[in-house]
């Protein structure tokens, strides 16, 4: 591509509403445009990195078997409505009527129709295994789009479906999509990390995120630098600290604690060490009965975990002032389970302290000196908390860390929870109608850009992987229209490039030095060469990575060679 | 491609609301799957000739020097309302509101958000010209959707964009789009023709449609089959007789005529030739007025050409059944230019004749021996009908002829109606802000495979041009899981077409020959090559190209090369 045949349109600066990185330098560099909040025009040098997302993604959904389809952005209510997402599914459904007045929605994902087709068409097992994926336009009506294309509205998503005859096979398909991220992640040349997450109420073990690594991100990453271990923080698990329950040292205590309502005003108040006190919580139980749930006073509830709790109510539903006040006799920031007659669960490191501080029931009042077994009854204990870094890991093999993280992909076995609902069953070799095991497998195809920049940018702008560069290489010809020596060399890495299928740039458009590279700096090609009269007379140009500092010398009467090297090819 | 790996559903019957032998064929194949009204599932079969259209639409606006964007879908209102279209357009423009009540609508087109991007990013004479152009889905809320992929509401479209200096600069980037189309339609492999079409309110005469010839098609295409000449039927000119009008020949005569309400009614009671009737068609006038509109009995208003002239109202509005009575005296059935006092527009062909039998402004009762300057005023005269076979070509060069057309492409000049509506300028060099002259493109990319099939098909099924096969060769084994000799000779030649670059598919899913052949000939795969033992015991193969009515011979240890020669390979 010459630049002067392309479309080239950079920004000094982001407009005021760009609210991360990514979104600023996709913004300058012209990669994006708003049209309404959430909804962005894919523009020339952008929508290059799209396609080479695209072409990977569906390059190793063929190579793993899933076979391509085109399911319609707007579906029609009747297929949500059997399995009920209809109605659950809230207002990031967005609806509409037509103009004869029947309910649509636009495809947030499309299990429902996949299901619909798989009921019509898989009608044996002979039929099995076998794995639908698309590329297509997807809409959710975020309540608060934000972070450019990475929480949008409209975006382009990977999606695919098994359909399986047994949750065994279902196993093998899923493994088989694992498989194929790691390789499409591979190759996009993202660091990433697959982690175990929670199956909500389907169940199981089987669900990965897929999440690139950025300091940005909106996950917390939880892995074990000494082994395979990662999970995201709603599900790894946080263990018992190692050993017994010290011995109660200390006599409970009834201090007067004027203003104190958070851990931090405690700690601040009585000078003690947070790792002394423990958090209060009150939940909903099912029957409507308050629920303590405690944790240590540095630590944070882990809301998934708690509702998952046999008794509580799901969604998890914190208890309301006035039945807290009820039945504790005192407001949040005073409770405690001493003298509580209801459920208390304490998380496993609670249940090993002794001599804890708690809230004595009792407004600005706190008890120093507390031990179960003493001083209230022993609790239910179970894993109610995140785990923080320098937890051990539950594989007994280290110590867990803890990165950032923005999921782009999730593969997920769904089980037959939507061939259930929707009566989608296949002839099993019995005669029997059985219903589809199924799994379901997304990635955020343009979300994967906004990663990709979040993971790899600076202060000059975006660096972009070989794999999903707009362009892998820009040719700079300092002085093209005036020097033919320039020109000549150019045109030739240019051509030579070109012939080796390398999707190559070549800036023609007569910008002065400093213009041009700033521009290649912020879009991010990630090999320059600049080719200038001084350099050539003493037969060189010049080669600069974009992460390099500075630029080194390429002989130019090897340079195609020498720049294909950088490559790889 | 190995049919076990792939998915192949064909059925028997087409269901019973297809409406037309494409959209029959695309649901017996698998090609399609309906979803809802004008809504379809591309299933895999399907999906593979899209793509193939896709890619060749997309390399050819490569090469013409367009630049790909994609713009979104879902579209906010206020664009639309700068254009005026937000209310002028009707229910085709689906709209709704999203969760926050802002109006939206699903893309139809998308002059509004180009012509918005090119006024914020095209500043100057210098970034011109440009054309951009996006493949992407579109929605056009059809009140009767109908014709299968043809006529549908969800559908892909290629639309393109062209921003220039001045109308001449346009016309070089029309002239540019007019070539890429007639090479994008050429390559596709279809018998195609580009007619001159109405430019309407923009004037010019930079409009021309691509029309997929096909007997089933909506439209007639008008052509010379002696000259270059060809428009569709709304814009092609239907030249005056040659010769004068011949003398009068016969008194002016009152005929009693009960019941003739219509020329056949009245051709049948008087027993005359249907060339000496005229009908008479009353329309208001801008004035509200009634005119009087006479073409010949056999020939019909062409109402695009009647809403054109100065004075008519826009868009043709027939005169109310009391208007007629009050201006005329009488009824339609009976009505003439005799007596009448309001403008009399006369097609070319009624002015030139003499003795004519008209209405005669008096319920059952016509004239005959009408002559225009002696019992009625001479007429305005004008080309108001629709040109028939044999007509006179306009250009001199023979006679017209007509055939049906399937509309797949339409190139059109847009002057400046929306840079203007939408204040959309760029500094010319001059200094001084001018509105850009803008063109736009479009291919109906999934509406292509329609056309493609009423085209080519017959009693057994689809015929594919090789371009957009789903597949370009079918390698059908008998016996491949029975017989060592035949799996050897067709994975032969599969991998030898595949290393060739060849989609070919094997068809290794073990059905008896006649329901694979079955298959094949009804999805269209245009070259089939057919491997069993006995023909390999003579050392022979069998090829069939999809529209030869039997197989020939091919030699099985030449087999590769000699169907390469097959596909001009």
């Amino acid at each position: 591509m010459r630049a002067s045949q392309f479309f080239i349109s950079t920004l000094k600066e982001a407009p005021a509403d760009a609210d991360i990185a990514s979104q600023k330098l996709m913004m300058r560099a012209g990669f994006i445009r708003k049209v309404a909040a959430g909804i962005y025009s894919w523009m020339p040098m952008g929508l290059r990195s799209v396609r080479k997302v695209e072409n990977i993604v569906r390059e190793e959904m063929n190579r793993a078997g899933a076979i391509e389809v085109s399911l319609p952005v707007v579906q029609p209510a009747g297929l949500w409505q059997e399995t009920g997402r209809w109605d659950k599914m809230g207002e990031e459904l967005l609806r509409f009527k037509d103009r004869h007045e029947r309910d649509f929605a636009l495809q947030p994902t499309a299990e429902e129709l996949i299901t619909d087709i798989a009921r019509n068409e898989l009608r044996s097992y002979r039929a099995l295994p076998k794995n639908f994926f698309q590329i297509q336009t997807k809409f959710r009506d975020e309540r608060r789009p934000r972070f450019g294309v990475m929480r949008g509205r409209e975006f382009t998503m990977k999606d695919a479906y098994s359909f399986d005859r047994s949750a065994e096979a279902a196993g093998v398909s899923y493994d088989n999509m694992y498989a194929a991220y790691c390789r499409i992640f591979d190759r996009l040349g993202l660091s990433y990390r697959a982690v175990a997450a929670d199956t909500g109420a389907i169940g199981g073990d089987r669900s990965h995120e897929f999440q690139v690594i950025a300091d940005t991100g909106e996950d917390a990453i939880v892995y074990c630098p000494d082994s395979d271990y990662a999970a995201n923080i709603e599900l790894a698990e946080a263990v018992a600290p190692a050993g017994e329950r010290a011995a109660a040292g200390a006599a409970m205590t009834k201090v007067h604690t004027p203003k104190v309502k958070t851990i931090a005003d405690l700690v601040d108040f009585l000078k003690v060490d947070i790792k002394q006190t423990v958090k209060a919580v009150v939940v909903d139980g099912d029957d409507d009965q308050p629920v303590l749930l405690l944790v240590r006073g540095d630590h944070e509830l882990n809301e998934v975990k708690a509702e998952k709790i046999a008794g509580i109510k799901a969604p998890l539903t914190f208890a309301a002032p006035g039945a807290i006040k009820a039945a504790f006799g005192a407001n949040p920031g005073s409770l405690g389970p001493v003298g509580f007659k209801g459920r208390v669960i304490a998380d496993r490191t609670v249940a090993k302290m002794a001599d804890m501080i708690t809230g004595a029931n009792e407004d600005d009042q706190h008890y120093t000196g507390v031990n179960f077994g003493r001083d209230c009854a022993e609790p239910e204990v179970m894993d109610i908390r995140n785990v923080v870094a320098g937890d051990a890991s539950p594989d007994g093999k280290g110590e867990l860390a803890i990165q950032r993280g923005i999921e782009v992909g999730h593969v997920f076995y769904l089980g037959t929870k939507y061939s259930e609902a929707m009566n989608a069953t296949f002839l099993d070799e019995d005669g029997k109608p059985k219903p589809f095991e199924m799994g379901c497998y997304g990635i955020g195809v343009t979300r994967i850009l906004g990663a990709a920049i979040e993971q790899n940018f600076d202060d000059k702008g975006m660096i972009w992987p070989d794999a999903i560069a707009p362009f892998t290489v820009v040719i700079c010809p300092v002085g093209y229209d005036r020097s033919t020596e320039v020109k000549a060399a150019a045109d030739a890495l240019y051509q030579g490039l070109l012939a080796k299928g390398v999707d190559v740039i070549l800036d023609d458009r007569g910008e002065r030095p400093g213009a041009m590279f700033a521009d290649w700096e912020l879009i991010g090609a990630p090999h320059r060469v600049t080719i200038g009269d001084r350099g050539l007379k003493e037969g060189k140009v010049e080669y600069q990575h974009r992460r390099d500092t500075e630029a080194s010398a390429l002989a130019a009467d090897a340079m195609l060679e020498q720049v294909l090297a950088k490559l790889e090819l």
